[in-house]
């Protein structure tokens, strides 16, 4: 067992069944670092909808089972491969995505490391054999260059962001864990991608963290209006308090691309220039393409399995619209997460508002919260 | 007949017949110039795409006929209207669109002209009685702010560009019209929207008038790999010479998107970075999503009446990738012009390769020249 010194208490992923994830706490061991990994004992972790959505696609498609997910880790570093220079043991670190960070790939080295080539490969694949489990069978990990649904972690170099300076505390570190995936997707592709300014108009459709932070984030650039839709009220209430001007309830739309175009309209007759969708629903985004005005955006976020959307091209030419896939938010994350941190500190992100922590062992009542509508961004805790 | 005090010969367009355009010359009076406007004598004036296609929305579409098109106009004032302070008899202008530069206009306001609210109002639909024919019938004009093929034009203040001093000779002044709109646009894709630079693959689709100004602007940016793409080897050749790295010949492909996909590939095998499509012709613009690399953008310029892309939404997000339409290059003429004249002086743009002159009676021999594929752009001399 020398090979796999560490213990820990992980979440085990096996193959979904009768069309659910199936996760189950277990004590597995880890292996020693790589040269590029660091040993990380995990904080909390956040729980994001790409957790669920990776676990339900099956082996056939290549996924590694039983494994590790997680991907919005914070912790403190235990260990550090012989290659790593930029953490040491004691410091603090927020985990985010992995990238290969080669010369010659040209979205890492373009600054647009959500774009590099091999994204899906360090990303949504894992690698086998990070864990063994008690029966001695191979469990990976690497997820997102983390797997973080433990409480130790074998981290990939560029997953690891040293924020020791930055967070005042352990304690506020746990707030921060979205930081590396969901909250920076959303003020990202607000700040980022779209650019929003103080002239713009945008509607965010989903409020579910993503969706909160890019109604934070159109607050922060002072965005003229913010029209925040959702089909749960309290959502549509807290998003109200962090700074949606407008706020449209779809619950009881008959119709729903036509009534939520009109909606939208009502609040801004000449269309939005940004429209941030987070809901992966085909009849919201098709009101997301109408409803712009001239030189408008309509910037995706939310997972679409499948789905094809037919688009007008004398629509997009004549109005000049834009249709874009975005990725963690077009965002840096070694510059976009300390920038969060300072946004943080300086008041302007109430993040406490959408926050829930949960016990690690109580994952099943934090997806439960999640599905139920009554938690926004549940955290686990280590 | 004092309201109409201003002879003038002009293209004189009736509605479309047997599924063609309607032209004829015709002598026609001019009255005179509003506040806003600029009595221009035309030297010249360039044939574009969009002045057949306009001539054949028929009259239930709120089309006014007769009317006089042409919009890529270039002469010399010979009269202002009493608001006008930017140019005075004697200069020499180049004519590009019009947009309402309304403080309250979010694109004009942004710097972004091409995207004015009022673009279609202020271009594509003429303005009535601006003449008078023989018979005394009032013929429509102001078509993008100019209506230029006519030896005299009404010229909104906002399309006449001042280029006194910038160009050096009437003569010259004739080798720029197309600067106005067709020039503008392809080499605007490039500069303005894509802003390509020396470490992007780029392929253009189509090599008008348009592509072959993408094919150029390219160049101007050191991209890495231009790929030209016609079904026309006379133009694969002359994009060739100007720039283009690759040529792509079409003519033979069984199925266009799968061919021309895999040809791309073949010359870029992680995918474009950006596609410029100035066809409209489907399998083009699909294999022009295909071929992109992550975070690539397809740039759509050419006119498309009613088609329908499916944009596989999983490819859009997990590939972070970009569809947008694009009018006049994005780009602001009165900075992007004078830009295009710098660049000439600076031996960077070979538009006489591509450039053919016509006397404007010969009109009809100019559209039988671009139709056969032997000319790429055409310019009337009045």
């Amino acid at each position: 067992m020398a090979e796999y010194p560490t213990s820990t208490r992980a979440i085990v992923t096996t193959p979904p069944k009768d069309g659910a994830p199936t996760w189950a706490m277990q004590d597995i061991s880890l292996r020693d670092p790589s040269p590029n990994e660091v040993l990380v004992r995990i904080v909390a972790s956040g729980v994001c909808h790409t957790d669920l959505a990776i676990s339900m696609v099956p082996p056939e498609y290549g996924m590694l089972f039983p494994k590790v997910m997680g991907h919005e880790g914070g912790g403190v570093v235990e260990k550090i491969g012989a290659g790593i220079t930029h953490v040491k043991p004691g410091d603090l670190v927020l985990l985010s995505f992995d990238f290969c960070g080669a010369d010659d790939c040209y979205n890492c080295a373009g600054e647009k490391p959500g774009f590099c080539s091999r994204f899906n490969a360090l990303n949504l694949m894992s690698e086998a054999g990070v864990y063994k489990n008690g029966a001695g069978e191979a469990v990976a990990g690497s997820f997102f260059g983390q797997s973080s649904f433990a409480n130790f972690a074998l981290v990939k170099e560029r997953s690891a962001l040293n924020v020791t300076g930055l967070v005042r505390s352990e304690d506020e570190l746990k707030l921060f864990v979205p930081f590396g995936c969901g909250f920076q997707t959303g003020a990202g592709a607000v700040t980022e991608t779209a650019r929003v300014g103080d002239k713009d108009s945008i509607a965010v459709f989903g409020l579910g963290g993503v969706g909160m932070l890019a109604v934070i984030a159109a607050k922060i650039r002072n965005a003229k209006t913010i029209v925040a839709v959702d089909k749960v009220q309290s959502r549509l209430d807290i998003a109200k308090s962090v700074g949606a001007t407008h706020t449209i309830n779809t619950s009881n739309f008959a119709d729903l691309k036509a009534d939520l175009d009109k909606a939208i309209k009502e609040i801004v007759p000449q269309g939005t220039n940004f429209n941030i969708d987070t809901t992966g629903v085909l009849p919201i985004i098709e009101a997301g393409v109408t409803s712009l005005q001239g030189g408008g955006q309509l910037i995706l976020i939310g997972i679409m399995n499948g789905l094809t959307l037919n688009v007008d091209l004398s629509d997009l030419l004549a109005n000049g619209k834009t249709i874009r896939g975005c990725i963690e938010g077009n965002a840096k994350p070694a510059k976009f997460v300390p920038q969060l941190i300072q946004w943080y500190h300086e008041g302007k992100l109430p993040i406490e508002k959408l926050i829930k922590f949960y016990p690690a062992d109580d994952f099943e009542k934090a997806l439960g919260d999640v599905h139920a509508g009554t938690t926004i961004k549940p955290i686990l805790t280590w």
